[in-house]
């Protein structure tokens, strides 16, 4: 834990939900894998991930985050590495990872359930998470966490926007309010950016579109933790 | 207008968005028919239709509404249709037809800008639409009426249930609540069920999945108007 202290009483403790309280990277990563296994006869492997990536990122102005603008990410992907030449099974079986993707349980990081429920006891709790409307939605509902959290959230963005807009909305003063994830592009820094607290969980992949610079951080503003359970801890300091 | 008339006061008037406010099943017909000329060297015409309408949605369950579904579902259907042996580039045609509707101009219906301005001035107003999240945060900004609306509520489906959270949520009783669109089945029968009121206003073009049988409405407990420009001619009634 950095030398930096949280500012007490909270009105509102927001979580992130992928990556913070359940897995999600590794179903990325996965099927990153089986789709380069899928194109290698067209090209060299090293050659997929990249362009997977910026087509990827190309498209989030367009799809949006999420399942369904990343499946249709991995089927442009595949076409122009195929030069054309991929086939229509093919293409069939990139729509299963797909939607393997999006009907893959949830697994819950060690220690979320106890510490959302311990929180849930003191704090008024927030959920936000970005992503598609109706995957998030199920996610939630399968996770049996979303009966602690008064107020869902699932936003397009999280932007120092969206943040400014929750806030407003709920009437949250924002020095009151603590926001905490494992992305310091949409957890941290637009929180700290709008007055607000934050306390920043790394997980152990960091999706390279929500990577930040080295000089964009102050450590010195936020709290850093290895894992979730020392939450608890921290608002008691 | 039917013999029933709406109970006032109101706390709060919902509308609808798709199709109430502005045009957007004809997005969908035009590119129907795109696919149709696409797809008619592999199958006779009339049986592209009717297999890309089950394919969408059986896919709903999985992708939810809104356009990036509708993306999948329409590669789906080319891919069996054409037994496999649809190319890249149509693929990528089909992939094309998606971002073109996503890029669409809004078209407001005659009436909708002038209709909305008029109530916010005496009424709270709320949005209520389904489908893709940022798609739908979009067309709100680009429409210009954004600002008239004190909430703004994207949801993955419109029945009992999510009108039940929604107006709970903003502690409005069902009777002081309205509900204004063109989907019997999305925006009148589930509010009517909740004891809310609901008017409604049907659009040239009504997907077939929105439809609902003859048994399940009783128009004497809805009103029924041609053209939103109506609506605040009741309201005052």
């Amino acid at each position: 834990m950095k030398a930096h202290a949280l500012t007490t009483p909270l009105d509102l403790i927001a979580l992130d939900a992928d990556d913070t309280l359940w897995h999600n990277e590794h179903l990325y990563l996965a099927t990153h894998d089986k789709f380069k296994q899928l194109l290698r006869q067209y090209q060299p492997e090293a050659w997929i991930e990249p362009r997977l990536n910026a087509i990827e990122i190309r498209n989030l102005q367009h799809f949006g985050y999420g399942i369904k603008g990343f499946t249709l990410s991995m089927i442009e992907t595949a076409i122009e590495l195929s030069e054309g030449r991929v086939s229509g099974a093919e293409i069939q079986t990139i729509i299963e990872f797909g939607r393997e993707m999006l009907r893959a349980p949830i697994e819950l990081l060690a220690g979320a359930a106890e510490t959302v429920a311990q929180l849930a006891a003191s704090h008024k709790l927030m959920l936000i998470t970005k992503g598609d409307l109706l995957d998030q939605e199920s996610k939630i509902a399968r996770s049996g966490l979303g009966d602690y959290f008064s107020l869902i959230e699932v936003v397009s963005e999280k932007d120092i926007d969206t943040y400014k807009r929750l806030i407003t909305k709920h009437g949250i003063p924002p020095e009151r309010f603590l926001m905490v994830g494992n992305s310091l592009k949409s957890d941290i820094l637009p929180v700290l950016a709008l007055g607000g607290q934050a306390v920043y969980i790394p997980y152990r992949t960091t999706w390279s579109h929500e990577r930040v610079a080295e000089e964009d951080l102050d450590s010195t503003q936020y709290i850093t933790i290895s894992d979730i359970g020392q939450l608890p801890a921290i608002l008691e300091n």
